[in-house]
């Protein structure tokens, strides 16, 4: 059983009208410094600012009435929280959110401010997953998993559907990859679509861990990584999502986190969006010359999200 | 002779790929605090940066085969200066701007990097025009303006136009008045598409031009202002503009720097677009409760320009 275009396409349709269909832009700055033809595919302008509302929402409209009676959990202190909580009220059920008590006060309101109930646990002591499992087993909630579920993959592979409708002439499609969810829906949906599309991932050079798996031929674990782009510190793929890198990803290109900085502070003042660290992975790896396509490639880059800590985003543009 | 809806259609059917149709977007936080259901028609995305390449590209593209050949002179040193150097490289021909010695050093890059010849003349000491008029009638350079001319007009009100066939309902549309040609063209298109619309402009409260002109019932100068808004520092409104304005324009909204300067914030950090100051003043209308329109309108917002100094925009982003 793995994922198909067809759980692709039934995601889009279930989605439709409830994702925003994010622009994909041109920059010419960015294809003088590049050398390719670049197509940003803006999921830092999607709704709850990052692509992962598309899988959490396509999860949330597969539950049976009992399940959306008794609601959902998560655990996440990022953009499935966010992802999660507006799902949740736009399918009509409730959402339970378990943060770390150190969670950003902006993405702690921000999943309050969709409707969900945030429970805390300490970073130090607790394991969240226990602690969601716990939620679960008490309440009967359904956990929404981060990535690895075949509805969050299909889900996140919109990204890539609308993009290759909209420039079906790509040549390379490029993608971050954390637990490996946004870049096995999307893959799988491009490879599809166009089977001669070269699909790479991008991980910062001390969150290796799929790019360690993929050339050890098997799931790979890593001690926690420090990168700054923190959407993306993932220690070990996913179990359902790697086989699925593994058929269909020619390879995961690593980027420093200052060359993360460069690519966030270039998407701000020379495209004009504002990314947040792990959205502009995909970029960084462009703009520092690190994708193997000929001079004048067609490229589909993802930014995967926008949510970025107002002072962070200062120190980045500072950084200069 | 004034400015119709058959000019702006004519304007678009020229541009045609060569301007961006530049995304309209939504943003769920930015709906909660307005009150209304606000569409931004992005022009800080297009080419370029600013919506300036509609109007100068749609002049040049009207020149004949002499005047291509002798080039085209423009004053400016912010984003015309930009759109008629992109302009005159896409149709082929040569362009002479003149600048300030001080101008930023980035949009003076920007605009030699476009091709440009770059003249610059002494803020203190020299009059702009008449050092464009020099040029002028030295080389038999045409000379491009930066709003007061027909062709611009009706370049600028594609941006409109656009906006209207994604969003034929539109109750408001709310633009940044300058000089006045953004507003010109795209008032007369709007209100051509749909009678009902109401259009409104937004000034700097310091560079409250139009707005004292349209009290008056005639043009008025004020002396030069000194708002953040660096693109809309302007003393009187143009000759053809103003009466465009007088026939379609409901009012003129005025914000304060402290309110443009909160636009810009919330625009990067919810909305995840970077804008100039000059940008956001119409979304700062919006943001600031100025716009007079019942609960769930939905409003236009055109976001003229995103380019930004990097300080400046660090600067803003620092101030919450």
């Amino acid at each position: 059983m793995s994922l198909t275009l067809a759980d692709v396409r039934a995601a889009a349709e279930r989605l439709r009208g409830q994702v925003l269909r994010t622009p994909v832009l041109v920059s010419e700055p960015l294809d003088e410094v590049t050398g390719c033809r670049v197509r940003l595919k803006c999921e830092n302008l999607q709704r709850a600012g990052a692509f992962k509302l598309r899988g959490a929402l396509n999860k949330l409209l597969t539950l049976d009435a009992g399940e959306r009676e008794r609601g959902v959990v998560a655990f996440s202190s990022g953009n499935h929280a966010q992802g999660v909580a507006l799902a949740a009220r736009l399918v009509g059920t409730t959402a339970v959110i378990c943060m770390p008590t150190d969670a950003p006060r902006l993405k702690l309101e921000a999943t309050r401010g969709y409707g969900a109930e945030v429970v805390f646990y300490d970073r130090q002591k607790d394991d969240r997953e226990q602690v969601a499992r716990a939620i679960v087993e008490r309440t009967g909630r359904v956990l929404v998993p981060p990535y690895d579920d075949l509805a969050i993959m299909a889900g996140q592979g919109t990204a890539a559907l609308e993009l290759l409708e909209e420039v079906p002439e790509l040549d390379a499609l490029v993608v971050p990859v954390g637990g490996g969810g946004l870049i096995a829906g999307c893959a799988t949906a491009a490879r599809a679509l166009r089977p001669a599309i070269r699909v790479f991932g991008v991980e910062a050079d001390t969150a290796n861990d799929t790019a360690l798996s993929l050339q050890r031929g098997e799931r790979v674990g890593i001690p926690p990584p420090t990168t700054i782009a923190d959407g993306i510190r993932i220690t070990i793929p996913g179990a359902l999502t790697f086989p699925v890198v593994q058929r269909h990803v020619e390879g995961v290109l690593l980027v420093t986190d200052d060359e993360i900085r460069a690519a966030v502070r270039f998407l701000a003042l020379r495209v004009h969006v504002v990314t947040e660290p792990t959205g502009a992975v995909a970029a960084a790896a462009v703009l520092a010359g690190r994708l193997p396509v000929p001079r004048g490639a067609t490229v589909g880059v993802v930014l995967s999200g926008g949510n970025v800590d107002p002072d962070a985003l200062i120190e980045i543009l500072r950084g200069a």
